[in-house]
């Protein structure tokens, strides 16, 4: 497994052809720009690791596998339990977890890297970051304040051995240390190698837009939705596509996390997190019972460092009156990353043979183009 | 101005042809059945009453005119007061008011009726709702408790004197004691008079949803939108409308009040209530700054009388596992309430000649057609 | 009544002696230092003006009186308009209303004048909220945006004849306009003259803290509790004090207004907000079903101008590490606060005979030295 | 280390003198009547259960020890995941952790153990508790849906070597295995064998109330506040006492679990919660910045079955009319179990020699009596 895992970590598809972005086909959700790399990472300083885990076939044995799991991180700053970055969170439908929510809500500072995984890694996964922050301030719990992880999830167990709990300290530190900026890999990789969106393969996808100077990127773990309800740039794809959907109940999840280098302020990021759900919306998704909807935004502006002596902070704030580009970048984003995710997934088998079919680029293609949309 | 007042009442768009709604175009967003009058009426024990003021023309004088204003009426209960219902509110931006809300969100019960209007007239719609409740309830404030009125508004300064407050005790007891049940009056009308929304004529709009035996309807005050972001099913039609838009800021907002009869409770309702967000953005809006985006979801199930002596109630709610109808239909209902709003509202012309065009009917069939949706 | 009111103005309680402060008696809550005039007023440039209405007396005639109500205004700038000030609330028990919630808590900007009154009153006050904004700012609606008038209550019915929403334009407007910084009178004043609290005679109270630079300033409407709870300096004289307790229901409410011209954030506020409701607990109150126990927190620095064109705001923010001392002004100057409201109040015969007695000053100082806190 | 773990089991405070609760001096906070055990665990079906870990003295060395720390369980039904109950959470202040806080405060059900333990042992625990969970439902994640584990944290590394993470598997596997009813253990014991309260010893404390037939149970872990601002029974004794006070910031926190068997909503629950705040604003406390005081309270009434086949649950709530002395129970027991938690504790010296002083109790009686309150 560990050599599979080291692979995964260069080349999470290894063997299996790329697959297209959104824009690669034609698609571009909105109107505004994305950044050079259309990706989360287009926000200067965010960086983004993944750990991949695929192991075995057939059968599940409960703590054996098949595995189909993984790690995904991002980092705001280098440190950041020493560059506190100004956060808020949203929750559209609240069947899920993001630890660290009580501190981010009220304290409304980003103090930890954030971290995707599947639901029953979440303790392990937090427990490692605590870790890699040890590891980098040794002075934690000695002279120092503690640190609360921020990990959040979905549920893999479709295809995934997910009492396995397969993410340990290795994976993480794995995904932290190999964070970078640049392209983002997506689909199944990293969190998302299990997981399911629309009843297809999904996964992790990116994107971004420029607007007035700031840069808004947004990267998604979709695990969430129904096939019928699936519609790409309006149209109604879910209905009209053939491809077996994999059996599944709508237990899935989405994570969204938005970042920005615009100066906004913890109630204004919470205001962006909320649009987050309007991108959802626009690929179909009612948000459903079993679906934990979460989304964190934060701002590489404006950080605040943990040890100072001055008596006042000096800030610099964008108006409310200048907010609405970024909300529509918020918007564009979410809603392309979604497709991101499923674009850039590939098949997978998982455990008992589940199967999540990949979304069929050549159907899609036709099918937007015979509603006018390519 | 009084013989207008009445005219209104029973025929707000007087002399004007009948514009048709969603359904008469062939245009059925999403894929459950609406109830028999496609009407947030449809819940049983709901009902709607509107009065609507237009009168003077040309330059403004503040106070004086012209109005293009109204006020519009929701009733979950025949005397709100003594028959309480389970209640809850979701604020996608906060741009706007709700009055009552710390009750609601708190104690969950909506024990007043739902009053629309304009900004600057909601102290004096308040103020008269609690002239309704005191006729009907005289112990109110001596043996009784007292009641907290729940009034939300948009603004249609843009069309309206709105300094002018002319929606005053009149209107309000007219349009409470005319609300009625069955078809609902929609576009430029009640509280509609003035809006707005995605830079056409705008204003109430209704449709509904029936699921597992259960109805959920939607009312909304459409006020919000810049003509650029408009989607119909998806299509771009903002985009392709070649209709001049009415210059104006994005300072419009949202109302939506939701209604159902399955038994819901107020934890479920305020759940339902963030997916009318979901439903605004198939329709292509953002969400502004200057948007107030409020909603209020009630249920006429499990309604809480004032006076009991039970030492216990005895409720039956639905299980979780069993909301996603219900939120499938409040995203459907919501969406079609605002194409209703705007299909069924008539050009308007308003203070200083401001004139919003009504969704022009011919064009937009084209272009569903062209994009295959009709 | 004009007579009256006019009197009441200037004299709230006339030909009754005056009434102490918790300091003349050597009640000192806390150990910070207050304001020069231990009062919200102590906020460089908060001001508070109040307008009693007394009338009548005997049997409740509904519409017609006894009268003992009245309106307090609280001013964080000369036209809050046009200088908005950065606010939160905190809602510790939903059973009352502030109007305005929905965009204090999401937009977090105070707008409006904030104003108490009686629960019924609350639209014709938050009306007149308007008129006095749009006298100011005659762009109102027109070129301008429209205000959202902030208005808090209480249920003065045990008194008062709630039904006849007695206070109208000229009390609001006197309020407004006669608004000034210096002292404050509390007690059976303003929108306190009909509220009871413990039930005593309660009313308007106010107080102040002085930290680290800062000034901390609190103004209650208070109308809570039952007797057996009430704690001063931790005694529980409410279980000592002999007097008839006024016969009443636990519906009455608290409302907290806390200024300071400390540089804190939204987010900062409302948990600044939060700490009221300790402040409260210090005197005994549980927070009944029955009480509205609302907060209002503003700040008079980092103002944000209406009209600007800056493309940033430059804003200077405490840390939050500096916080604990604001934190713990809030609680000494709300508990002070409300210690006052009954202090300075008069006993106040109401509708029906209906008597709320005065707490009792030598039984309280004996109780006091009793139990060795004078 | 086994050994000591084995002991400690058994007899957290082996050879160290029993010290007594509030009631054993006489010290009876409020008015209200404890439960036989005054404890939770007066509440039928509720369970705590704790490992405690003390080893090493002198220096820390990180990740070695000295070992002060220790996990608390709270089991509201024999298998959470089976049997959901209705919860709610509320946050005084954010800076702490209680992970599931989205599920909690959205779906309101409670369908794990509730965990304590310190900080940075968060992760642990909650993997742990999946273990546990797993254990006793095989279905997990295969069959059935996942879940997430509730862990709330103090800071303890005051006292404890927090980075070793001593708490494993074991531990929690011991908690929740040894839990039951009856007495439960306070002071210096489970996950408060670090903590520190008031700058003395503190840890884990429990009281209850019985009212109406029903019982309000509370559990705190109290790791907050600076001594002067400690009261007891209203008298400000930690401005009084003599000892010396263990230096420290008052980055300490609390949390408080309050259970029920009374029918109340998860709305109801929400509001009970925040009634936890006025008992800690009766002990002192204003909520310093870094102390994140958080609030979890559950009801055994109106379990949700995990599997169930009806379309409808039929439940009985308490009318909201009657939730006054469950209000008062919450202020009433959150304040016994601080003092609890304090007067349990035994004088613990901890890493590097740090020393928490056990609260004295002679003195703190004979303050009691010198101010009238014994």
């Amino acid at each position: 497994m560990q050599l599979l895992f080291l692979l995964s970590l260069s080349n999470p598809a290894a063997g299996q052809p790329e697959r297209p972005r959104c824009r690669d086909l034609g698609i571009c959700p909105g109107t505004l720009k994305p950044g050079p790399y259309n990706a989360i990472t287009d926000v200067d300083g965010v960086r983004v690791g993944q750990a991949s885990l695929r192991s075995g076939q057939g059968k599940l044995t409960p703590g054996q596998g098949p595995v189909r799991t993984g790690v995904t991180a991002i980092l705001g700053a280098p440190d950041p339990w020493k560059v506190r970055l100004p956060a808020a969170t949203f929750v559209l439908n609240g069947n899920g977890e993001m630890t660290g929510m009580a501190y981010l809500n009220d304290i409304g500072l980003l103090e930890s890297p954030i971290l995707l995984t599947n639901t029953l890694n979440v303790g392990r996964v937090a427990d490692a970051a605590v870790s890699w922050l040890i590891q980098r301030n040794p002075q934690i719990g000695i002279r120092d304040d503690v640190p609360i992880a921020v990990v959040a999830e979905c549920d893999d167990s479709t295809l995934n051995d997910i009492q396995g709990r397969h993410v340990g300290e290795a994976q993480v530190m794995a995904a932290l240390n190999g964070a970078c900026s640049g392209p983002v890999e997506e689909g199944d990789v990293g969190a998302g190698t299990g997981m399911v969106a629309y009843q297809f393969k999904g996964g992790i996808g990116t994107s971004s837009r420029q607007v007035e100077g700031y840069t808004v990127g947004v990267l998604v773990m979709a695990n969430m939705g129904v096939r019928s309800e699936f519609t790409v740039l309006g149209v109604p794809v879910g209905l009209h596509l053939p491809e077996e959907a994999l059996s599944r109940n709508t237990q899935g999840s989405l994570i969204v996390v938005v970042a920005t280098d615009a100066p906004v302020s913890q109630s204004q990021l919470s205001r962006m997190a909320r649009r987050a759900g309007l991108g959802l919306a626009r690929t179909g998704a009612v948000s459903h019972h079993g679906s934990g909807d979460l989304v964190l935004a934060f701002s590489t502006a404006n950080a605040v460092p943990r040890v100072s002596q001055e008596k006042l902070m000096n800030t610099r704030w964008l108006p409310d009156q200048q907010l609405d580009p970024l909300y529509q970048a918020v918007v564009e984003a979410t809603e392309e990353s979604i497709l991101n995710s499923l674009l850039r997934a590939h098949t997978t088998v998982g455990r008992d043979g589940n199967t999540a079919i990949a979304l069929p680029i050549e159907p899609l293609r036709q099918l937007l183009t015979r509603f006018g949309r390519l």
